[in-house]
């Protein structure tokens, strides 16, 4: 397994610096039972508005080679069928976008990110890989699962453990070994005042 | 501090169960800026779809008492004022609904729950509580600080350190001393179909 952590001004836990999005899945390792557990529990934990918890989750063992894991795997988009079919575990975050009485539910998709982060987290720490995507066709997974016109389809999610290093994909090295990056602190984090960069 | 540990069938790490949005906060103790760094790495280095990182953080110290402060404070719902004013730290998180090509993005209020989330582990680790809250007059704290009408202001969070349970005001006890719970794993997990409830 090899790391990307991220540049930090300050450590921070090892299940944040050491998360990345990877594509290297190795198609011969299942995710055990116990860790899948692990994994759904601290999604369940997460914060929410009102304690609601307006995420669902659907799964797929592609293990099983289930035709439902194929008909999710499809729905994917073609640059993420590429790599994603090598995951042994395949899910779909959505979103309840009403609460129990109807009204709108503002902070839906807000919480479930909040959940698939606590879920990326714990598998960071169990030694596994997360990869989320926004690229799938959502109008076909809904019909093709009869998801609730209510539920908004958000992403699905690829789990799995990553391939040693000297094992990646010729057509994934590139990818794979590139280093992370995300903006300067001070773009995104303000004091006081809007764009006014924190000390 | 007193503890409110997530109750799960196996283990999930400590940053994510121990963390809980209690309210008695210690208004003598500040966050140390090191630590308050700490939460900005963490929220930083949240996934986002393209990498495109939504999230932007507008925060004020109460310890400064500034006017700043006090205007975001006001902008709390009543119920939120009661407790909140105790924090050293008020933050709002606000999601950009754009791409940079002026496209919508419905990712965005995923991905800045992504990063609270990142951020709320991170400061569960360093001892510090974090509170979300939906609770807050969206449209006056937009006018307060000129947050373009392209974000979407989604949460006010403060941070600082809990107070020992014999510290906390009578008027929080029931509520902080209350038992946490989550709707069952079966009720929002599912397997190869809509509501077929994992194994």
């Amino acid at each position: 397994m090899f790391q990307k952590i991220a540049q930090t001004q300050t450590p921070i836990i090892d299940p944040l610096a050491l998360r990345w999005s990877g594509r290297a899945y190795d198609a011969n390792r299942p995710v055990e039972s116990e860790k899948r557990l692990a994994l759904l529990e601290a999604a369940r934990w997460a914060p929410s508005c009102f304690g609601y918890q307006p995420w669902r989750f659907l799964m797929w063992h592609r293990s099983e080679e289930s035709q439902a894991w194929r008909r999710a795997f499809e729905c994917l988009a073609e640059s993420n069928q590429s790599w994603a079919g090598h995951a042994p575990l395949l899910m779909l975050a959505c979103a309840d976008t009403q609460f129990a009485d109807g009204r709108p539910n503002r902070w839906c998709q807000y919480d479930t990110g909040a959940a698939v982060m606590s879920l990326s987290a714990q598998a960071t720490a169990l030694g596994l890989m997360v990869h989320q995507m926004g690229g799938f066709d959502a109008k076909k997974i809904r019909n093709e699962f009869a998801i609730p016109e209510s539920f908004d389809c958000l992403a699905m999610i690829t789990i799995g453990y990553q391939l040693p290093r000297e094992q990646v994909p010729e057509e994934l090295q590139e990818r794979e070994l590139a280093p992370r990056s995300r903006r300067e602190l001070a773009e995104s984090f303000f004091e006081g005042a809007w764009e006014q960069s924190a000390s």
